[in-house]
């Protein structure tokens, strides 16, 4: 079973997930064939090989009839499990610990290996937007689950190993201490303004025009004033909506449209860059609350994290997001850059 | 000039470092040429290519007259410079912004291109360690400076770009909200106890024993019980200090012999990992108070910071430390592990 502790200093917790499988030993630069090897075998991901990946818990048929069009599974090698208490123990004075409880799935976005959402159609995208929120909405009624996450992985500098497009859902036990000092944020400016600081922030962001990439009927997407990371990218909704668990069918498909658009943006900007993304949403208890907007954080990983952004939380970028997001304008318009 | 921006949802600083000269298009992979170019040209750190780097900073010549030892000089791509003002600007409700004032230095540890600390001998290290505080001491005489971080990227998962072996430093004119949050936590501590975190934390590491890799006269080494990353290493003084500046000459020998034995132990139990340290230090303002202990964190690089990471703030590893520490401790007795 995995383990949750607690860092005395920052009150942040930690996953020890031992069933990922590695050993002390396995770091050993001459010991990484096990990652080789699993490059030869057979996509667990791909049509046929289903056998290779736990029971799923949705399947979504395709509109042709021709099989599965997006699956969800737990994780092989699952981070946290359904199984456990959430009892916290006292290993010592300062040591925290709880079972690894809590939910780790894999969604495989498409039965085609090299199928990326820049070059999808938009019918394919909402489809996994909808199962996105099918197993949120499943994971925030169980209330155990105090925060969850759904994130994407993009090549292997964003940490993924298998190439075949897929997204991970984790939700857990314990809410994250980041999640805790925005909402402290955001709370004093509730209490200063009575208004959203995220829906603020947002309407600053459209108002001050020069980190706009694309604004729709319902969405909003910039470069934030303050990217942590060359090309981050935030899309918004643009009415306050706190968790991604409300957001109605005919928004959910407007989303499919932007997502794919500024996806497809960046792909022909960088060259198909590694990224991560990941949705936002508030904790299923806030979700009727005035403190938080939903959003969706794409990171492209064209830089590596070094020691000062891990010793500071201070992140270096290289690029003014004025001057980015005026060249992603350029892409999404579908002329290359002048 | 570089900026420095503040994350209104987190409050957190970025430095936007425009002069280490990537434009926006530079990100397209196709684009990345210049940096293999880079890798043809010379090695700037070597001797006789002083003229390759900014002027120097501070010299130390070898014992045997045969030229420089260790050298500092800034960085030729500073993320932070001497010039500029520290007045605050607000570029709309949400937007405040700085120039990029501080300081970002390089240290050379090294005439030789591929001598790692691991195979240095005691003497070499030392000299680096008294080079790190005299240029920590010089920073943090400089009223602008509220934050000095000294750190070493080594290999290219950890984010160097040059193999020759250099630290750097940089001091910048905001404190991380990430060490107000640690301050906060180590307060709250005090005030409850009248006693340092940090100390009381590595005490309670001594007495669990499980985790502890090296005890020496007036130093701890030991894997921490909420590890972010396999193999993450911390070195920590058994007695109250809290600034890297206060360590006295005997005790910088004696955490030189610690630190190269450490790397050493790294170096072959992980085979040569990518690794980043960091030494953590007590602001300037702060060094006579009781909240804080500088120490020394090492985290190897053997994984990918994914989409999770980032989203949530929690880590996830794959290694119990109980079980790192004791692989560990094979190696530093000089043995394989059994």
């Amino acid at each position: 079973m995995s383990l949750i502790r607690q860092d005395p200093t920052t009150k942040e917790w930690v996953i020890i997930a031992t069933e990922r499988g590695r050993r002390p030993h396995d770091f050993e630069r001459t010991g990484r064939a096990p990652t080789d090897k699993a490059r030869e075998a057979s996509c667990p991901f791909c049509p046929g090989n289903e056998a290779l990946t736990p029971p799923e818990l949705l399947r979504c048929e395709s509109p042709e009839g021709t099989g599965w069009a997006v699956r969800v599974t737990s994780n092989k090698f699952a981070a946290l499990r359904q199984e456990g208490g959430l009892r916290r123990r006292d290993r010592g004075p300062f040591f925290r610990e709880m079972d690894g409880v809590g939910s780790h799935e894999v969604i495989v976005e498409t039965p085609l290996h090299n199928r990326v959402i820049p070059l999808m159609g938009d019918a394919e995208v909402e489809q996994i937007l909808r199962v996105y929120q099918a197993r949120y909405q499943v994971l925030r009624d169980d209330p155990r689950m105090k925060y969850i996450i759904i994130f994407k992985n993009h090549g292997v500098a964003a940490g993924t190993s298998l190439e075949h497009p897929h997204s991970q859902v984790i939700a857990t036990p314990v809410a994250p201490m980041l999640l805790r000092r925005k909402y402290e944020i955001a709370m004093s400016h509730y209490d200063d303004t009575g208004r959203c600081l995220y829906c603020d922030l947002v309407e600053a962001e459209v108002q001050a025009k020069a980190r706009l990439i694309l604004v729709t009927d319902h969405f909003v997407v910039f470069h934030p004033f303050a990217s942590r990371v060359p090309f981050e990218t935030w899309i918004a909704p643009k009415r306050h909506q706190p968790s991604f668990a409300q957001v109605c069918p005919e928004d959910l498909a407007e989303f499919a449209q932007v997502l794919r658009k500024t996806l497809h943006g960046l792909y022909s900007a960088l060259g198909n860059p590694d990224f991560n993304y990941i949705i936002q949403s508030a904790p299923a208890e806030d979700e009727n609350k005035a403190y938080y907007l939903w959003h969706l954080q794409i990171l492209p990983r064209v830089a590596t994290i070094a020691g000062f952004e891990l010793g500071s939380g201070i992140y270096i970028t290289t690029v003014v997001p004025e001057e980015s997001a005026d060249y992603m304008r350029d892409f999404l318009r579908g002329a290359g850059p002048s």
